[in-house]
C-alpha cells in the first residue's frame, strides 16, 4: 500500500448532474419508458462518440457553438466533445448512407457537453432523447403527424395528465412574411421566438428595432394571436388574406393535413393546440415545428421541441436528406421536476428482498435461498456481514427493502423462513415454494 | 439555407466504436441482460459525469494513466475524461459517504476514454459494466463468493455454456513469498500476471533478472502448477510447508469458505476452478482475485476480471472502504464475438410490421391502427411517402421486417387487413382485432 500524503477533497466540477442510487433508479425508469416507446415506434437505437472531430463539429463554423465547445487536450487539438445529438446523426447518416435504409428513424438517449455559464438547474452535461425520421430526397409530410403522438404518449406514461403540444408551420409565418414584404425575416423569427420569454410589448419594440413599419408589426402581432381550437385557427387563416400567398398556402394545407392524422395517430384534441407565435429559433426548421408545456410546470419551458427540416446533412454530403424530429432535454427536466417533488426517488430499491442470516452458520443456506430466488426472478441480497441484528434491520430499512428473511437455526431445521413485511412488520413463516410464489405475486 | 463552400468529409476519428443500427440493438440486448442480471442481484445503478477534475483523476499521480488521459482544452486544464469506472465510483463514495448504506452494491454500465495506440479491436472509448460491493470499515469475505455466481449468469444468459472463472487469493500468494523471503513481492506478481502472454520459461527468467534464487523460483514454479478439482487443489495447499505461514494460511481459508459459498450460489463445479498463477498485476487487490475465459473464445483473453481490494478510496476520504468487484469490457467483447459471427445483428428491427397504405388515401386509416397496435404494445411503424408499392415492399425487406400489413380500399372498405408473413410469404386478412391477438401471439 503506497503512502498517502494528502487527501484531495472528491468533488465534482460545477455543471455536472449526479444522482444518488434511489434517484438514478427514477432516472432510468424515466429514461426507459421513452426508450420502450421510442423502440415501440419504430426507432432503431444508434450511439455515437462522445468525441467528435473539430472539423466535424465546427463544420458549420463560428457562433455559440465554437464558443461553448468542450475541446480535447491531446497531442492534436482536432477533438472535442459533442455538444449535441444532431450533429453526429448528420455525421452518421451521411458516413453510412449506403447502408442505411431510408426512411431511417433512429433513436439516441445519450450525454452531451456544452461550457455554459454555470447556473441552477443548466447542465454542461446532460442527456438529450431524440428521434429524427430521414427521408432520401423527400420525406412525407404526414410523418411530421406521428411525432406528436410519440410526445403524447412518453408525457403520458411519465405520469403527466395535462399537457399541451404547440404546432405551428413555418411555412405559414415565411408566407405571411413574403407576403408583408418583411425582408430579414431569420432576424424577425429571433424576436418572435422570444415572445413567452418577454413579453408582446417587447417584441413589438424590438421589431421596430429592425426596422418594421407598424403596418407590418400590426399584422404579426394580430397574426400571432390567433386562437383557438384546432379547427377554428384553420378557418381563421383560410380568411386572412394572405391566403393568396402559395408559401403560405402551402403551410396552411399542410397544418390542415396534419390536423386530420395527428388524430388518426390518437392525440386527442385536448392535448395540442395550433399556435402560431411558436417560431423555432434555429434556421434549419423548414416547416411543422413543436413545443412542448406542461401544465403544472409551465416555468420549466418547453420539455420537447423540434420540427421539420430540408436538409440534415449539408455539411457531410450531397445527398438530400429531409426530415422531422425533436429532442428531449431529460437531465434538466428530471432535475425541474426532481425539485418540485414530482419524482418519486425515495426509498428505490432494485432489491425486493433482504436475507439476514441470524448467525454466520446460516450463511451457506441464505446463499442457496438467495440463488433460487433470483433464478425465479426474484430480486434479493444477503447481508453477510457478522454485525449484530440490530445493525442488519437497519440497513434494511435505510435501503427501503419491502421484505425480509430472517434465518436462524430453527428456520433452516425446519424449512420454513420467517418473512418480515417491512411496511406493516408482520411477520409469517413459509417454506421456499411459498416464499416464491408469495414475492412473485407481490 | 446558407451557402456551402466545401464538404467534409464525414469520418470519426479511428479508435472509437460505432455501430449500425442492427449491430447496436444486438449491442444493447447484450448491454440488457448484464444490466437484469446486476438488478436482479440488489445492484443500484449510478452514473457519473464523463468529466472529472484533473485533480481526481490524477490523485494517485504518474505513471501510465498519465500518459493516456484525455484532457479538457477548456479555459482552464483541470478537467479530463475519465479513463475507468473505479476512480470516479472512488470519489462517488467518498463524497456522498453519509448518504450511502453499506454494504453498497452499485453496477455502472457506461463509456470510458484511453488514448491508447491505435490498433484492431483496441478502443478509445468503451464501455465498462462494473459492479462492486463496498464495506465500511470491514466486508465479510463471503461477499467474494457472491461474485462469480454473477459471472456465471452473465456469461450464461449471453448464450455461452462453456467457460471457466480462474479463482485465487492475493493472500495466498502474498503467504508464499513472506515464507520464500521475497522482498519485491509487486515486481514478483507483475511478472507472474504474464505468464499466459509470455510463458512459464521467460518467467523464469525474467525471475532470475529481478533477482530471485533458483529454490524461490523452483518453490514459486511448482506451486502456480497446481491444478485438480477445487477439493484437490486446496488439499495440495493444505499439505505445502508454506501453511506455517499466517498469511498464507489466512488465505487458504478464504479460499475454502469461499469454495463452499460459490456452491451454494449455484454456480457448478464445471464453472470455475482455482488457478494459483492468477495474479492480477494492479496493486490494490488484496484478496480474492478473479478472471473469466471463454473456451470457443480463449484468444480474446479474460473477459470479466476483478477481486478484493482493502481500500477503494485512500486518495479522497479516511474512510476504511473495502470491497470486491468486477469489471466486463463490454465493448472488446462485443467486437471479438461480431468478428467471430457469435452474435446475432442482421436484420434487427424493433418494428414488427410495417403498414403499408397503397395510396395517399389510405394513410388515415393507416394512422390510427399503428396507433391501436402501438397502443396494445405493438411496435409498428407507417410507410407514408408517395412511392411505388415495389419500393415500399423493397424497404421492408431491407430493414428485415417480420409482417407488412398491406391497406388498400377493399381492406378499409371490409374492414379486413392483409398480412403479409414476410418469412414464408404467406397473405391473409384479418380484422382489428384478430390482427392484434396474432401479432402479440407471434
Amino acid at each position: 500500500m503506497s503512502n498517502k500524503s494528502k487527501i484531495v477533497t472528491p468533488s465534482i466540477l460545477p455543471g455536472f448532474m449526479e444522482l444518488l442510487p434511489e434517484e438514478q433508479m427514477e432516472f432510468n425508469r424515466m429514461r426507459s419508458i421513452i426508450e420502450e416507446i421510442y423502440q415501440n415506434s419504430g426507432f432503431s437505437p444508434i450511439e455515437t462518440p462522445l468525441i467528435e472531430k473539430n472539423e466535424i463539429l465546427l463544420a458549420k463554423g463560428g457562433g455559440e457553438t465554437e464558443k461553448q465547445i468542450y475541446g480535447i487536450d491531446s497531442k492534436s487539438k482536432d477533438m472535442s466533445l459533442r455538444f449535441d445529438l444532431t450533429v453526429p446523426l448528420a455525421r452518421y447518416v451521411s458516413q453510412h448512407f449506403s447502408d442505411l435504409q431510408f426512411p431511417f428513424r433512429r433513436y439516441q438517449i445519450e450525454k452531451v457537453f456544452r461550457g455554459e455559464r454555470n447556473q441552477k438547474g443548466r447542465y454542461r452535461e446532460f442527456y438529450q432523447s431524440d428521434i429524427d425520421i430521414i427521408g432520401h430526397n423527400s420525406l412525407s409530410p404526414l410523418y411530421d403527424a406521428e411525432i406528436p403522438s410519440i410526445i403524447y404518449r412518453i408525457f403520458t406514461a411519465l405520469g403527466f395528465e395535462a399537457f399541451k403540444i404547440h404546432i405551428n408551420n413555418r411555412k405559414i409565418l415565411n408566407g405571411l412574411f413574403d407576403y408583408l414584404e418583411i425582408n430579414d425575416t431569420a432576424k424577425t423569427l429571433q424576436i418572435l421566438d422570444k415572445i413567452d420569454k418577454i413579453g408582446l410589448e417587447n417584441i413589438i419594440k424590438l421589431l421596430l428595432e429592425i426596422g418594421l413599419s407598424s403596418f407590418q408589426i400590426d399584422s404579426i402581432t394580430d397574426f400571432i394571436q390567433i386562437q383557438g381550437t384546432q379547427v377554428e385557427v384553420i378557418e381563421k387563416l383560410k380568411s386572412l388574406p394572405y391566403i393568396n400567398n402559395d408559401i403560405f398556402m402551402s403551410g396552411l394545407n399542410e397544418l390542415e393535413e396534419l390536423n386530420n392524422m395527428v388524430q388518426a395517430f390518437g392525440v386527442p384534441l385536448s392535448h395540442y393546440v395550433f399556435d402560431l407565435k411558436i417560431a423555432r429559433g434555429l434556421d434549419y426548421y423548414t416547416g411543422t415545428v413543436y413545443e412542448t408545456y406542461l401544465d403544472d410546470f409551465k416555468n420549466i419551458g418547453s420539455v420537447c421541441s423540434g420540427g421539420r427540416y430540408d436538409n440534415l446533412a449539408e455539411y457531410y454530403t450531397k445527398e438530400s436528406l429531409p426530415g422531422v424530429g425533436i429532442s428531449i432535454g431529460l437531465t434538466r427536466l428530471f432535475y425541474q421536476l426532481n425539485a418540485a417533488n414530482f419524482t418519486n426517488c425515495n426509498k428505490k430499491k432494485h432489491s425486493k428482498l433482504l436475507i439476514i442470516p441470524m448467525s454466520q452458520n446460516e450463511n451457506l443456506e441464505a446463499a442457496k435461498i438467495a440463488s433460487s430466488l433470483r433464478q425465479n426472478k426474484i430480486s434479493c441480497e444477503v447481508y453477510m456481514d457478522n454485525s449484530k441484528f440490530k445493525k442488519k434491520m437497519n440497513y434494511a430499512n435505510k435501503i427501503g427493502i419491502p421484505f425480509v428473511l430472517i434465518l436462524g437455526e430453527d428456520e433452516i431445521n425446519s424449512s420454513n423462513y420467517t418473512l418480515k413485511d417491512m411496511k406493516d412488520g408482520i411477520q409469517e413463516k413459509y417454506n421456499l415454494e411459498d416464499l416464491i410464489s408469495l414475492l412473485l405475486k407481490k
